[in-house]
């Protein structure tokens, strides 16, 4: 019996991403799906007319489902066990708490409970003891069977996952990364072609921050009711749009508390992978490239199925101890496709 | 009377545009041209055709000159004074001496003799002070007329000027840079479009070595017969190119001895000038840009005519002291733009 | 004393170009701005902030003019004697029949009355004759000072400028034109960099029907009380929004009655030019190159200031006569730059 | 038993493709590689480092293939049965006949032979009885088992396969197509992203002159020892280069001596296949798309894993009788996955 799920936000560009992966999934059942007012009591297949981003048409199951409001909320209990959500953060500030206090499981990728004590941060393969903060969160809201797990950024799954390993064996003290990030970040229509066009956009709101914010509650411990964050490493992050369509690249600069050797490095690359047999996992979850010019987003963002880390350019910094390159595909590893691992860790632990 | 000059390497895309610059220049005239093989005994018109990358056509008077082989040096003896050597950097090796000992100043793009320590590598605004290893190069090469100075490398102008006069007064010892370098500085053909289209490459042949060496030999000090390379500070480069006609974008970290205010960091740029009246300096050297998505390559590439800094985001850095991005133009000011502000300093300080 | 005028829809992409356009015009001085509700009651500069698309800041004083409402006509009528319209056709719809009545000279870039019989679609080159029509206008009206011309789609210029000496000579029967149109086009944001990336899309809504109607009026006749369209020739337009930022090429295959020589079209096309002496006409009208590759959107656009047309590859077609590609800067002359030369003819010939 | 295959230009962008598309193919073994001087006597992996196109790492298998020297035909006759022959025209001249004439079937993307009248140019949906001219032209050159079969230039794919069932029935008299054709045409390094970045060329050498000869060889009838071009239809191209990496897309204007109605051609298009079952035969041959704005390169160019071709717009014409706009994928449809076809269609059929 595979367990019944929904969408919120179906029609946007992540929205359509869970759609697509959600097809024939092994665990998952898509049953529900709610987008804003306009696409209200159309089918899905109307409302994402013209706005299709799927290379294969999208399945005839799928496109005549009716499309509900995000305020159907005793639909979606009725219909669904957990819902993705991939609503804005405003929107996700009304509704996710009144989906997980309905009886809901709330997996979000929007940015608003990335801040919240309470709500974990998840990427499987770094943070899966974040997992008991559901009891935690549970308990502090006095909610049932619902509760809300959160993804982090898309623009930092390309560094975090890499230099976690390396962070558990030897510390890092400081980090500078700089991000050039795909427009498909922005969503639909996005970044004008007018902006982006022979150009670099050496600023994304919000971005710097996240960047610099999230990946320290990532590293956090569990603190009575809620995550402390960790105290170190001091990151600054400049985050730059360029006219790339998908695949997020980051550039590094790292100083650890004891440094490691780059043979150490890549052994440990080599052979990390996620504790857990989820199927939306790669085989190898961090690639690394020998050649002296990759990872590059054309050509590496689709490794692993999307769900890969690619990896390249491993070298000493003259300033810090080690500089990489790093890459992920932002709307698969970094949206939809991060937000179904979450999930299916979810399955895997019993929390579903 | 103009002081007669020639370019060799002039059908390429850097000499074309020495050429276009050069047209009704106050101190100069193109009087020789010079170039590969295949374009020897043809007019500048024909061997230029369907590769002008000028917006209007080239000037008659141009189009009809000869183009010389690069090995014609007693020719190039007889018309002119200078030459602005646009070669690639095996060429310069055995042709930029040879004119230097015929009795030319060569004022050369090549990277060639940027690591000769009685070369100085020349930013008018900058190091105006390292003229004086013309005389002692000459002594050392028993050159009567001839000699060489050099011009660095495209990527570091945009963040050197804006650091060059904090540095002067805080003392910079570490730095961060990231750059998004445009494709006109892989010169034409260069870089492919089926390699950079939907795509960003995080890797210049050569690129990161420079950006990291020559900002030291810019700072450092005449000491007997050489420049010796400053101690500080610590550099580290990461490039990139992106998919941008032209403007190279970097984004800096940096930590001083001495902590600036924001204040004085803005203050200092707005009043940094050329300290020599030079016909292609700009009326404000350093443009800093108020907006939170400034600079960018295409909006900003072309202030001051291509040969102002573009500066913006000037904010508190979570690991050094502060960061911001720059921007500069990487075939005018990066190129022809700042190889002639080179000639003119010269002209300026008697040595031509 | 220059003629007050004002831009109604000021801050879009296209109004942004009048206001630049009209900086030190040599006729017109800009006393009056237009705007959507979310602009008015601020300063033009608060108003394009984030949004301006000129090279070069916005001149002071125009930045500190109040942007106004399009519902302000009073004040318009007191401020000033023609206003250029660069909103939306339904905002056309409702306000220009209302400023044209209040006494003011409307020069419209937009669709909704260029099917209106007694509005005469103006290109000063091709159809002055038609100017004619403001007093039959006036008189169908009951106007007394006000009016209403148009300039045509922008898609059209880069072919119609050119065929229009060869029909007056020749007669066209049959034309099929390709268009690749720029971006720009759109408006900003326009199209979606994710809509056009690596893409191109073989559809702009409305396009093709305006570039095979508005040519025939172009080249009608006055009757009565309106003009009516010209019985040939036949048109098809398949046109295509490409990856380019300003510059729509048309490629055309055309027919005549009498067929032409291929001389006595460049013969043709090398001395057509305006038959009125206008501050914004160029020198060349028609600017032919030779290379086998041109034009090109991005080396071409900006000829004669971005008003020229550029043509080339003219050849035998194996279907009909000839064919050739055409291009024109699609936000110069496609639309301020030739409303500037639509108001620069009415001066010429005392309508304002 | 699978018959082993040759690729001779194996290390360029169709060689690659070809080395791709034969990996776990059903009829076929890949056995031989070939290419240029530089590339010989080193392993495969090794000649591509750098270069490979591919998403997916090279097969170690095929990467440990060695590389041999297109004259070594001694070699390649022992390896296999067939070649693929994917080198220029200027090196198909020399060396196809010779692979013939050893006793090799080869199938060239070269347009060297396109214009031989005993050499068919085959499309498997087409032209397929063409086939026959290959004992006539085994006959012509006293061949035994070896023969010459080629493909048609990538750039008409896209508009003959939905074109011919059309003429079949109703006979095309005039086409005016007009082609944007992606940068991957070319080859690599091919286009200059310098050329092609916010821009279009109007001009593609040679490829106006294939378009408008190949598809009449294509629908010629064998007289005597060769193929005769057909009489009709007129064609008119004009091609164009467009800043898209995959997939050719062509704008038709088409006149037929009887004229179909709009429904009749949408139900022959939807019937029209391939009259084999060969393994790369998609299973829809034209895909029609109800959207006004497709086909669109990016979204299109996989239909059918890329050997589909995608048909959108068709609507009247008002100079002929219908307009429609199609596109293929020229590096796979339009070149190695073409000429696979071609070589499926040769085995069903018993020439090999």
């Amino acid at each position: 019996m595979k367990i019944p799920v929904g969408v919120l936000g179906a029609t946007g560009i992540v929205g359509q991403q869970y759609v697509q992966r959600l097809i024939n999934h092994p665990f998952f059942e898509l049953s529900f799906l709610a987008a804003s007012p306009e696409s209200v009591g159309k089918t899905y297949a109307q409302a994402v007319e013209g706005r299709w981003h799927g290379h294969d048409a999208c399945p005839k199951a799928i496109g005549a489902l009716l499309v509900h409001g995000v305020d159907d909320i005793a639909i979606a209990l009725r219909e669904c066990r957990l819902v993705f959500s991939a609503v804005s953060a405003d929107v996700a500030k009304i509704y996710e708490e009144r989906y997980a206090e309905a009886g809901l499981a709330v997996m979000s990728n929007a940015s608003y409970h990335r801040g919240t004590p309470d709500v974990p941060v998840l990427i499987p393969e770094v943070n899966a003891d974040h997992l008991q903060m559901i009891r935690i969160q549970q308990k502090n809201r006095g909610w049932q069977r619902g509760f809300i797990v959160v993804k982090p950024n898309c623009s930092l799954q390309s560094y975090m996952i890499p230099l976690f390993p390396l962070h558990r064996q030897f510390h890092m003290k400081r980090l500078i990364v700089n991000t050039l990030q795909a427009v498909s970040g922005a969503g639909f229509p996005g970044v004008s072609s007018l902006t982006i066009s022979d150009n670099v956009v050496p600023f994304i709101a919000g971005e710097e921050e996240k960047s610099e914010d999230e990946p320290l509650k990532i590293l956090g411990v569990i603190q009575g009711e809620g995550i402390e964050h960790a105290k170190s490493p001091m990151i600054a992050a400049h985050c730059h749009r360029v006219p790339v369509i998908d695949g997020h690249l980051a550039s590094v600069s790292v100083e650890f508390e004891k440094k490691p050797t780059r043979e150490e490095i890549l052994q440990i690359w080599s052979t990390f992978s996620c504790p857990y047999a989820l199927p939306s996992s790669p085989d190898q979850l961090i690639v690394y490239r020998q050649e002296s010019d990759r990872p590059q987003p054309r050509l590496d963002r689709m490794a692993g199925r999307g769900m890969a880390i690619t990896v390249g350019r491993l070298r000493c910094c003259p300033v810090f101890d080690f500089r990489f390159t790093a890459l992920s595909h932002n709307t698969i590893r970094g949206a939809a496709g991060g937000g179904i691992l979450n999930a299916e860790l979810l399955v895997s632990e019993n929390f579903l």
